[in-house]
């Protein structure tokens, strides 16, 4: 038997579950989460659901995000602990020893990167979201889904795939979709909640964003900059440089775009947005990782030199394309 | 025989055709034409193609674009034109007589509100896009689908679905994707062309926009306010006014966006956007029109008398809701 059989068959054996996702929840972890949770309640099992850290005000409407606890991760009569989307251990932050001390862990993931932490791993880097592997559990467990499991799964994949936009969108996965709005979902309604609605405060630091701009090497080369005094002037939360360092990489003819983010004299956040360029190997090399089209590290240093040493490597990078 | 069934038989039948879509092409218009077109001539029929208009820039990418004529309606001795995607035959502008003359027009849509102008008409109002009958129809035809095609109807269908995010996708929708994506197609290469990408411009547009921006009735009403001048001084073209007013709407808790454009001290311009309300009755008491959650208007005056009217309408509407 592989991982994924001793998983099903456990699943279908035990009836006390502990389920957790990482910090830092996103849509795909906390869709995960609570679509296996409600699954594995539909076959009368015992679940417990944790996240270490509060789940983001956008997803709170998801039905069951109210029972997971993220304060304390509570003492448990079950022996297994299922951790979604999380690529290695240190991404249960507070709740790690806790987690790690199980006796059975089952690690169910999508990123290439992950580190096989658990005693069994299911590990799939095909799959565009974690949420696509939990489709296939619930579907192998013999569960019926219904409209509240369907969204969150729903949840978990449009966010990991930017609305189908990204290129870890697989035939499969719309194949999951097509199933999954059998189950009276609005994606409409979805959408505008998880995508396109933000909060004002967002607007007013992607103004500034974009008043800091600055174009490099003919135009290819988007570098926008953003202080720690600016952001938390406009209001807005560190999440919201998320969606600002999108931008860079949005406008014509940019092949690479690079925000920085100045947390102090002494440290600067930058994340990388590439059309073609692997900004995951350029990040690696500021000992940084991510994504081939989405990447980002953090250097010591003030913005000044920590700006020379990123474009150095940049300009380097982009000789080589 | 239905019309479906006898549309059927005369592409199989018959050898050569005229196909056009309507102005202002959209993706939509254009990758439906694009696919049709190109399906005909894999099982060997003759094919011109027409657009009444210049295809946008940003869907020049697609194989076969260059073959589409949108300045003249040249002579052709097919006796069968095929009209996409146009609800009405106005949309055919300056080409519309010269399509309406023909013994022989096959009419194909997905708009609601199609005046079936057609000697046959194909309207399905539950397709996402054109696109999605296009696909239904090449099936038929038993044409084998290529990478061209499959891009084309990607386009197609993403394009009226806001990649998947609007109301009209369908889990039937999801499944012709899954189809496509067979054909070695990039989403997030496509997405990025037609969505993500805009010009410098755009964004230096943006800026100001948001700099203007005013907040009503308990920050429910959002207003934007850009002139003919700051739009120029951008480098900003009037299309990319489009994508800004979305922006009004996509602020959290905001119910009503509204955009003035000012065209000069005689005239200015009003975009309106909602979740809920009906801007469409908005816009149609000043004058103007258009759909549900997207209308506009544009009124003679100065900016101050325009804005004071169109907010006393705007706050009348939204105390009603």
């Amino acid at each position: 038997m592989n991982d994924r059989e001793k998983i099903i068959e456990i699943l279908l054996k035990d009836d006390n579950f502990t389920l957790i996702s990482h910090m830092l929840p996103d849509g795909d972890s906390i869709g995960s989460l609570l679509a296996l949770g409600a699954g594995l309640k539909r076959i009368g099992k015992k679940v417990q659901m944790f996240t270490p850290g509060p789940i983001p005000r956008k997803y709170t409407f998801l039905k069951g995000a109210e029972l997971v606890d993220n304060q304390v991760f509570s003492s448990t009569s079950s022996k297994v602990v299922i951790v979604l989307d999380s690529s290695d251990e240190e991404r249960l932050g507070l709740f790690k020893d806790q987690v790690m001390s199980f006796a059975r862990i089952i690690n169910i993931d999508h990123h290439v990167t992950n580190q096989s932490f658990g005693s069994l791993n299911l590990i799939d880097a095909e799959a565009s979201a974690t949420g696509e592997i939990v489709f296939g559990i619930l579907k192998e467990l013999g569960v019926e889904l219904d409209q509240p499991i369907a969204e969150a799964l729903y949840v978990a994949i449009s966010t990991d795939t930017g609305s189908f936009k990204y290129d870890n969108t697989t035939s499969h996965t719309h194949l999951v979709i097509a199933e999954l709005l059998k189950y009276d979902l609005s994606p409409g309604v979805l959408s505008q909640k998880i995508f396109d609605e933000r909060p004002l405060s967002f607007f007013i630091l992607l103004k500034e964003a974009i008043s800091s701009l600055e174009l490099y090497l003919k135009q290819t080369v988007a570098v926008m900059t953003i202080s720690k005094d600016i952001r938390v002037g406009s209001g807005a939360t560190t999440d919201d440089l998320d969606g600002i360092v999108n931008y860079t990489r949005n406008i014509e003819g940019i092949e690479l775009g690079i925000l920085f983010y100045v947390e102090s004299d002494r440290e600067v956040k930058v994340g990388f947005r590439s059309k073609l360029l692997d900004v995951s190997a350029l990040a690696g090399k500021l000992n940084g990782g991510g994504h081939v089209r989405a990447a980002g590290c953090r250097l010591q240093g003030n913005y000044e030199t920590v700006k020379e040493k990123v474009l150095r490597e940049a300009f380097e990078m982009l000789k080589e394309l």
